[in-house]
């Protein structure tokens, strides 16, 4: 019955609405049982996981207590996201009231538990996309990494003409710097040709916590690729970039520079040059060592020897069904 | 009540232990009422969140689902961290039959669902610490982070002396070193005093998945204290703990290079030269590009400058109480 209540999708649970302390921890104690008893809405859709039959787990993400899974409701494909909640600080403490534990481990003074609810607390969410198509089930599965050590000369053979020939469309790109799109939401630009950028947030920021800042500049330059492409010329750029970028953070959001985690991907998602700033307590995805490189690290670099990214080798992943990953394959770079 | 069942701490809740699935699942779900009825243990300690007053959110992890609350029970201090539980695959799709799911938005192919049980699942683990010390509650806390950007100046004048005078033990690692303790856990060695080591999984690894495969190489040689005291000498040391290291891991565990991250940490948690091998898979903590340095980097760098980790300047974090925080402070090294 609960499932069909699809008219509470036009007043989703939100937790920036304010409500008092007291009735917020009622309500995901209990909102579940309530709702059962008003059923007057237009049901165009319903899912209970009784109707999901389970074909194959995509991806186990146990850090980040995340699982995927691709299965059939019906006759039709299905892939759910399913994700424990995180929690709710500002009524954590009497939701806790409503728990009891059972010890599993105690040693000294530390002790562990297990900890039950006696509500009905909704501890999980759920994303459903259904029908699913091959694209959906393949974009959630775990795709197999394997680490390349990638020498000029593999650059050259493999990973130049594989860019080259996927023909990326930056036209997304070139609307952002000619302002086209997105201009309400520049941070900081600077239009010299040679040496300028417009720096706009990233589509993972929502621009409200300063402690998940992410900001993306983009060069003005076209032509360059990656950091493979950068010689001691782009030095004005690198710098004009390093430092035209903090102060503009340092105005608009009062971040400082040692709170900036300033560096491009290799391999980059696409090949126009641009660099990330996002804020150290901010755990964003592609900030290992395996794909981020600082941007201060790629200008001394530069300044000891022009041609340190024309000889370096470059480490990074390649996932399966990437199209790094065939055009390595093709070569027989994977045994 | 259940709060009491100390005698529980004897058989914890393993998820290693064989069950079938339909009785895990019903035992996940209807344990904790179970255990109420046998009481005849002795108690030595009881706890339950009802006892529990918070006096503040030490930290939150929003990714891993995870707070750390400083609190008190009774007229003393206690830590207590909360961390959902990741899901239990095997019998995921049997306890996903006893929720029910109230939707949130809908969009196209796209939905999106809070989720209840209707059993009484565990879907929290907690750690108490009780009583706690000033030392558990700073260690805990989240400590505010810096970068740094340490130069060849700053190392000499700020971070060497901090190391110098805070004297560390090395007696664990000689200990290791000299199969004094751990010697059954040995996977690879090499004795030669100058490009020998010992292989020993870190503590981080349960040695049964070899997708979080964690191996920590230390090497015999005493007095290189870090990455920055690498020069061209060094080489052989290197390329041996890469290559027997590598051989090692593929012939015990079967995993090969191209799954392998293989780095070393700046700053180092303790001051005698080890590499750091995980597997690709594993999101070990210290793989961001502001802490892991790729040995194959060190070694390329290395080869192209002998003195390139003597000149180049070092960025990474430090954190409010670190001892090197302290060191750049009394430097007044932050604004």
């Amino acid at each position: 019955m609960l499932e069909k209540m699809n008219n509470i999708s036009t007043q989703p649970l939100d937790d920036s609405v304010p409500v008092c302390k007291k009735r917020k921890c009622d309500n995901e104690c209990n909102e579940a049982e309530k709702d059962g008893d008003s059923s007057s809405a237009v049901v165009p859709f319903s899912f209970a996981f009784s109707d999901f039959k389970l074909v194959k787990v995509l991806r186990e993400d146990a850090r980040g207590k995340l699982v995927t899974l691709h299965g059939t409701v019906g006759d039709k494909d299905a892939v759910v996201v399913l994700e424990r909640k995180a929690f709710d600080i500002p009524v954590l403490e009497e939701c806790l009231q409503q728990t009891t534990v059972k010890e599993t481990l105690q040693n000294d003074v530390y002790s562990t538990f297990d900890v039950y609810s006696s509500g009905s607390i909704a501890h999980m969410k759920a994303t459903l996309i259904h029908p699913a198509t091959e694209k959906h089930i393949s974009k959630y599965s775990d795709r197999e990494p394997f680490i390349v050590r990638e020498t000029p000369e593999l650059y050259r053979s493999v990973v130049l003409p594989s860019i080259q020939e996927n023909k990326f469309s930056f036209q997304w790109v070139y609307n952002i710097l000619e302002k086209k799109t997105e201009s309400e939401r520049i941070v900081a630009e600077d239009p010299d040709p040679e040496v300028g950028f417009v720096m706009v947030p990233d589509m993972k920021w929502n621009r409200e916590n300063v402690e998940s800042l992410y900001l993306i500049a983009i060069v003005h330059r076209r032509g360059i690729r990656s950091i493979r492409d950068l010689r001691q010329e782009h030095l004005p750029l690198l710098e004009n970039i390093l430092n035209k970028g903090l102060a503009a953070i340092e105005e608009k959001f009062s971040v400082k520079a040692d709170k900036l985690r300033i560096y491009f991907h290799y391999q980059p998602s696409y090949y126009h040059l641009h660099v990330h700033f996002t804020h150290v307590k901010f755990e964003a995805p592609g900030t290992d060592a395996l794909r981020a490189h600082l941007l201060e690290d790629v200008i001394d670099n530069i300044k000891m020897n022009s041609e340190f990214y024309n000889l370096k080798t470059l480490s990074y992943i390649v996932r399966e069904h990437d199209a790094l990953y065939y055009a390595f394959q093709d070569k027989k770079y994977f045994v």
